[in-house]
Parts: structure tokens; C-alpha cells; sequence
């Protein structure tokens, strides 16, 4: 079965988010006064061939510590969407 | 109220994805032969002051149109988050 599995990475709090700060400072200039914060990260979205759900997360887990994350300076969420056959 | 959206931005089917390529030949290259596919994009969490969260995702909306997606090769997602007082 393929599972869809959307993954997260964003900077740690803390990191300076130079990219998030030039893109709000933008939109602030703009005339978007109503933005409060804005954090920029990378959005992964793989399709997976596993046996259950919680496998191919835990897949997805394992390519994040070998390539996919820098954990000194980046945290990630990993979800899961429907399977499909 | 400040509403906590996430924007995900990413290539358009059709537009080649090189760095999705990339990464998923370097993954497939470390054994992961249960990737099917990988696509790379962006992920923005914005945090917006509005009167509801349907204003908040327009709002968020419009920051698409002026500067955050190129429609021309990018589309987009806009999901919401739980309301923060």
C-alpha cells in the first residue's frame, strides 16, 4: 500500500529565520499590518510503499535523521494522509 | 484575535521538481527503495490578526497573490489553526 505522508521542517525557536524575517518585512511594507509573525520552512511531501501507516512514518523518520533534517538547527512534524492502494 | 495559518506552497504538476529529484535519488541511493515519490516545497505559518478565520485565510490569501506564490509554476494550500486570543 502507498501512504501519503506530508513532512514539516521548520527552524528551531531561537534560530534566526533571516528568510521569514525578509519575507514579513515585505508583506509589512505592503500593507499587511495585520501579520503578526511569519516562519518559512520546507513542506516534503513523499509517497511511501509500506504495510501500515505507522511504518511508513517511521520510514519517513529514518530518512529525516539520515538526510532530510538538520537537527541542530531544525525541527519536524511528520503527517500522514489517506492510503492509497 | 490571532489566527495561526500554514501555507503550503509548492510546484505545479508537470513543472520539473529538480530539487525533489535530487533528494529522492540520494534517498533511493541510501536504500530507501520504498519511496515512490517526493516532492520538495514551501512551508509558511503565518500568524494573523483578524475578525475570524475566514478573514485571516483571505487575508493570507491576497499575500499569495502579491508575493508569496508565483502562480505562473506554484500553487497553494492555506489551512487554518486553532484561534490564539
Amino acid at each position: 500500500m502507498t501512504y501519503g505522508i506530508r513532512l514539516l521542517v521548520f527552524l528551531k525557536e531561537g534560530v534566526l529565520d533571516t528568510q521569514g524575517k525578509t519575507v514579513a518585512a515585505s508583506l509589512k511594507g505592503m500593507g499587511y499590518g495585520c501579520l503578526k509573525n511569519l516562519r518559512v520552512g520546507k513542506y516534503i511531501h513523499l509517497d511511501v510503499d509500506a504495510a501500515s501507516e505507522a511504518e511508513a512514518a517511521a520510514q519517513v523518520e529514518k530518512m529525516c535523521d539520515d538526510l532530510l533534517v538538520n537537527d541542530i538547527i531544525e525541527e519536524f512534524t511528520i503527517e500522514s494522509e489517506a492510503a492509497r492502494a
